[in-house]
């Protein structure tokens, strides 16, 4: 089911102060800060060869990823995100087997503008698994 | 500098358990697991089109992955690998741009037989990056 590894993202206190490490100290090739406003974050792609890391920040009152920099104040590592050809698909053969799909259970509309859904982490080992549709994205 | 993204570690409290999650719930395509003795893992590989996860579980007695797996019980997310084509000059400008190498800050040989470091998850907004030299591993 899953493809291609989408991205893995992180979580940040200061989006511009981690941006620039990860250019100055590490060389990488890094994107223009983006706002996605609807998400409650604000993103810099850093972008490599065979995948892309999505730094975050909170932006806004209701930040997804507010609870998680409370937790983790320094930052840490959030999730990671696989491609699926066809995410309804997914989501049925997923609670079919007893995986828990976050939130009301519904695909949403991700940070790229695709069907996406968030696996329970406590099904998965404390790892959260995004799963986001794009074309030709999965296996089947 | 940094270059192809190596893996994306996880740690799990049982590694069949979660490598069978990984298989049955998620289709995902896992390799037979194998012990890295002097590494103190055992190991799952998820292997997708463009990239790899490793699930790894401690093994022995002085693994280094216990102290993880004490503060987070149920698993989660460890670090990211990133490819270099020289460790020594990548360990240079790190160090001359203030990041800190862990242990004794010296390279060295990783879970794949490649000369390794890991830098200072306090220097990386709590993330934990593994740096491995493979021949035509980086940018530069």
């Amino acid at each position: 089911m899953i493809g291609r590894i989408n991205h893995i993202a992180m979580v940040v206190p200061d989006l511009d102060v981690a941006a620039a490490q990860w250019r100055d100290l590490l060389g990488a090739d890094i994107s223009a800060p983006n706002i996605l406003k609807d998400h409650g974050v604000r993103i810099v792609l850093v972008r490599s060869v065979n995948g892309q890391v999505e730094l975050m920040e909170p932006h806004g009152e209701k930040s997804p990823i507010a609870g998680f920099l409370q937790r983790n104040p320094e930052g840490g590592m959030h999730h990671i995100c696989y491609e699926v050809n066809d995410i309804g698909l997914a989501r049925q053969s997923l609670e079919a087997k007893g995986a828990r799909v976050l939130g009301d259970g519904l695909v949403q509309t991700g940070a790229h503008g695709n069907p996406v859904l968030f696996l329970h982490p406590e099904d998965f080992n404390g790892i959260l698994i995004e799963l986001e549709q794009v074309s030709a994205g999965g296996t089947e």
